[in-house]
């Protein structure tokens, strides 16, 4: 009854936004309405482009993710999670900018390998927008971990890989999983252990299809723990 | 770019408030993250009962109700949806509160009937809350229309249709099934051309199994197709 609010920077895509409310939902342990995590998702689909920020000169989210936040701080939020990887490569400047702790989504993914038991040392596949991927947000913190660490080529980036995003923010999630999946097929051939899904886009479209006969971490399923753990974890604190 | 902000005062059911932003994403025609409407949704679980208020004297929702409101005016909401039919009972007293307008799930369930070609004096089954039905939050309307209406029998409430939203609300949807097919059926086999899931927990359920050979009318889409049918007409109007 007495659980604090968890604010969702959403939007970025919306669909994304909205499976990480049901995925929340659903993983949390409930009998009823009143066990749920309160939660505020400020779903806002006019955060300028991520990845077209970092690689292309195009619009900073920046003004537009703060703006964001303020919101949420406003609506009574005590903790923010953030269901976009590439949104992350501003994390500094977010947090900087707000007293409420920001959930990291690439620290809710690595978190999930352990879970999975997938030991250090073991090759992790990272499929995620060109924009993640070119800010190191996975690269860095799976190396520190002493992952080796394989990303798709650029070619297969092009025509696979961002391609898929693009079909899953266009509601064409069907269409999305014959490129996404052979790009999680490719990175396990190459080697991975286990594939990141880390675009909260890639996750919709590899559940419109038969599922991949290796271990995944979707970065949306892992964020809603990051938030569950969060808010356990506030209510053993009182 | 430039579309106006939807609120949704949500978590009544969280299942169906996470619903209601996926069906909203997907009904939206869009090719890109900033072609759908922004929202900001609260989802929270804590407002009281609203079944239990209205039949058994619980505790007033209404407050709690006027709060979450009060965080979408704030926040900057220019109307409200509520993805809960028996949350509708405290309508009056909500618009009464508020310069937005709130865009009522009846009207749009109501509405729904006519896009699937069901006309007037065709008769109407109702599933949904008791406290819904005790309100004949559904019947007035219907009836206007001049539709006969038939609900569940009071056996049928306890044993089916009141069990079956229980079973949603602790995230046990494929449970929930059998009961609330169950009910929709024993409407239809009475005469119903339609059966309206006037409960927003009642097509998470209804959706877990297979398709009724029957129309139905879902309040949760209902409701996102009037969110949509606003959004445009705020865009159209400037």
């Amino acid at each position: 009854m007495g659980m604090r609010m968890l604010g969702v920077l959403g939007g970025m895509g919306p669909l994304a936004s909205a499976e990480f409310m049901r995925r929340l939902t659903l993983l949390t342990p409930a009998e009823r309405d009143q066990d749920h995590i309160p939660t505020l998702l400020l779903s806002d689909p006019r955060v300028p482009d991520r990845t077209a920020a970092r690689l292309a000169g195009g619009e900073d989210p920046l003004p537009a993710l703060l703006r964001g936040i303020r919101i949420l701080e406003q609506g009574g939020a005590e903790a923010i999670v953030i269901p976009c990887n590439t949104a992350h490569g501003w994390y500094e400047e977010m947090q900087a900018a707000t007293r409420l702790p920001i959930l990291h989504i690439v620290d809710a993914a690595v978190r999930d390998l352990a879970r999975q038991g997938i030991g250090a040392g073991q090759p992790i596949g990272v499929l995620a927008t060109a924009g993640t991927l070119a800010m190191g947000l996975y690269q860095q913190r799976l190396s520190a971990l002493g992952h080796p660490c394989l990303v798709p080529e650029e070619a297969e980036m092009r025509e696979l890989v961002s391609p898929g995003i693009a079909l899953v923010k266009a509601n064409r999630v069907e269409d999305a999983y014959p490129p996404l999946a052979e790009a999680a097929r490719r990175l396990h051939g190459r080697g991975a252990a286990a594939v990141v899904l880390g675009c909260t886009e890639i996750p919709l479209g590899i559940a419109a299809g038969p599922a991949l006969p290796f271990p995944v971490v979707d970065s949306i399923e892992a964020l809603a723990r990051a938030a569950i753990a969060w808010a356990r974890a506030e209510e053993e604190g009182r």
